[in-house]
């Protein structure tokens, strides 16, 4: 027996989330089922207005709600300083550590050459732009080819620009052990090596 | 930095979904965001919808658009045989299976005396009422203490009637191994193994 038709239809909204496959797109919905009329209500005007009312900032490309986001508005962090990451998720996570009090630039996207993302894909020209007060760029993409490939990128295009551009530490993440990490993370850690004494 | 407010109320909302916490509540967020305005209209609309127009089916208590379900209202299955499940998504694992033709009870629960269920929590009432026509119920409720417990109630509850009363068997699972196997499900095994000649 086929699942009713509306029910099918809120299984494949569930379908198009990160990771859900059939299995657990039926087990939301029909844990949707058991919920009140009021949550439904809500969940339901809640996807139209976070939808409606995030943009990106107009100078970082982070979420927010107004013109500019909490942290490009906030004159109390440092504003010679930008951190580039690939997505508003990365700011999050930046901001959890609370220890970096200098602006973004979300680029939403990394190059990449299997997915066709281009350097004109990129939230880059707007980068380029806020230059002028800043002495430092760290760029913080991920440690894979498509981050390596931006970072690389991005070095190019600030070439010309008389600051400093920095990237994150590699090495061994906390708790790691010698002898389950892979070479390329060991022969990194080793050359960035600190000096103790 | 905090999330935008529209924001969080997203997450809180994704996080009502079992086995749902934070992380994975934030990403399904930001999946949103990136989708396209149909997309989260007709996501909207399908939740409403879903909700609003699906209910239990007046005889068996699965889920369904109409008054009668789609298996209560075919009369090409076997009017004589009942099986009785926990919930709506049993009702599909059985009919996955494209082995069973006979109708179905769904319980909505199993009795717990920890989460405080009682036999009169339960859709049991009609089942009692659908027992003129029929000559065997499957009880097919899961092997776990809650469904043991249901599964003896309803054995002592359909005594008095004439109807053939059985279990789907206990056993190894295909491909289980004998020495992985827990010494109950073993014993069980044993105790209901197959004569082969």
């Amino acid at each position: 027996m086929p699942y009713p038709e509306s029910f099918k239809d809120l299984i494949s909204h569930f379908k198009r989330l990160p990771g859900v496959g059939q299995k657990t797109a039926e087990r939301y919905a029909f844990s949707l089922l058991k919920q009140d009329q009021e949550v439904i209500d809500s969940f339901s005007k809640s996807l139209i207005k976070s939808y409606s009312s995030l943009k990106r900032c107009s100078q970082c490309g982070n979420i927010t709600d107004q013109f500019l986001c909490n942290i490009c508005s906030d004159n109390s962090r440092r504003q010679d300083l930008i951190c580039v990451v690939e997505s508003p998720q990365d700011v999050f996570a930046m901001e959890r550590l609370n220890e970096y009090h200098g602006l973004y630039h979300v680029l939403h996207g990394l190059i990449s050459t299997s997915k066709g993302v281009l350097p004109e894909n990129l939230n880059l020209q707007q980068l380029t732009q806020r230059l002028s007060l800043i002495k430092e760029i760290i760029i913080a993409t991920n440690f894979t080819l498509e981050g390596e490939t931006t970072a690389l990128y991005l070095t190019k295009l600030l070439g010309p620009y008389d600051l400093t551009i920095s990237r994150l530490a590699h090495g061994l993440p906390m708790g790691g052990h010698l002898d389950y990490t892979d070479d390329l993370t060991l022969s990194k850690a080793l050359e960035g090596r600190n000096k103790l004494r």
